[in-house]
């Protein structure tokens, strides 16, 4: 039910960054552009989960203000939880400091909500709906 | 084969950061203390992977140096290999840097090396031997 559907690692170069995955023998997906968020991607399958290269097109990229704060490493930890709408109204009952207010929908049509690191020991963590529901 | 064996985050109270993970119905360990390290920590199994939350008991533990550096969020990503010893003569042969000569052992006599994290886009980089093997 619940596991790591991806890890988000911001990187200033994808071409560099994915050296060391393609040495240890793992697969390396085609680079995808997302418009939206200014950025190029590579997924890595590793078991059950995903590693995603995270790379900035534009300055205007929230990776590329990441890059410039933080440097290279992690960006945010994906989490597939089996009710997103009852996850998300349980946590605002507790008083859980969410990023938006309300469930978005990506690319390819996935539900997500972003935890503040603030709430989560300093780390960006993204709630997805289960492909299984 | 390949899989996350766990993502070490850095806290500085477990009491605090865990709270999170208990809203989502996840199981947390008790609390275990490697004096080695100078840390305390609890496990979240997530699917086939672990979040590991580390919290220093001393100015001395290298995750109390990291969260002064840093601040708190992912310390390491640690990936099951297959074959840790001909993964580490691969990658040493490729000039991939490492954080130490040799594979070391450490508690409950699991195998692991650390990739440098200029060689990994920014991430330090544990591998650790698949337990199939």
């Amino acid at each position: 039910m619940f596991n790591i559907d991806h890890l988000g690692i911001a990187v200033k170069s994808i071409a560099a960054a994915k050296g060391i995955y393609e040495k240890l023998g793992l697969k390396i997906s085609p680079e995808e552009i997302v418009e939206g968020e200014q950025v190029k991607l590579v997924m890595i399958p590793v078991g059950e989960s995903r590693l995603e290269l995270l790379e900035p097109i534009s300055e205007s990229s929230p990776i590329a203000r990441f890059l410039a704060k933080r440097g290279e490493g992690l960006h945010h930890i994906s989490l597939r939880v089996p009710d997103l709408a009852a996850v998300v109204k349980k946590l605002k009952s507790e008083g859980v400091r969410l990023v938006s207010n309300e469930i978005k929908v990506g690319a390819g049509g996935h539900r997500y909500m972003f935890v503040h690191p603030s709430s989560a020991g300093g780390v960006l963590l993204e709630l997805v709906e289960s492909r299984d529901q």
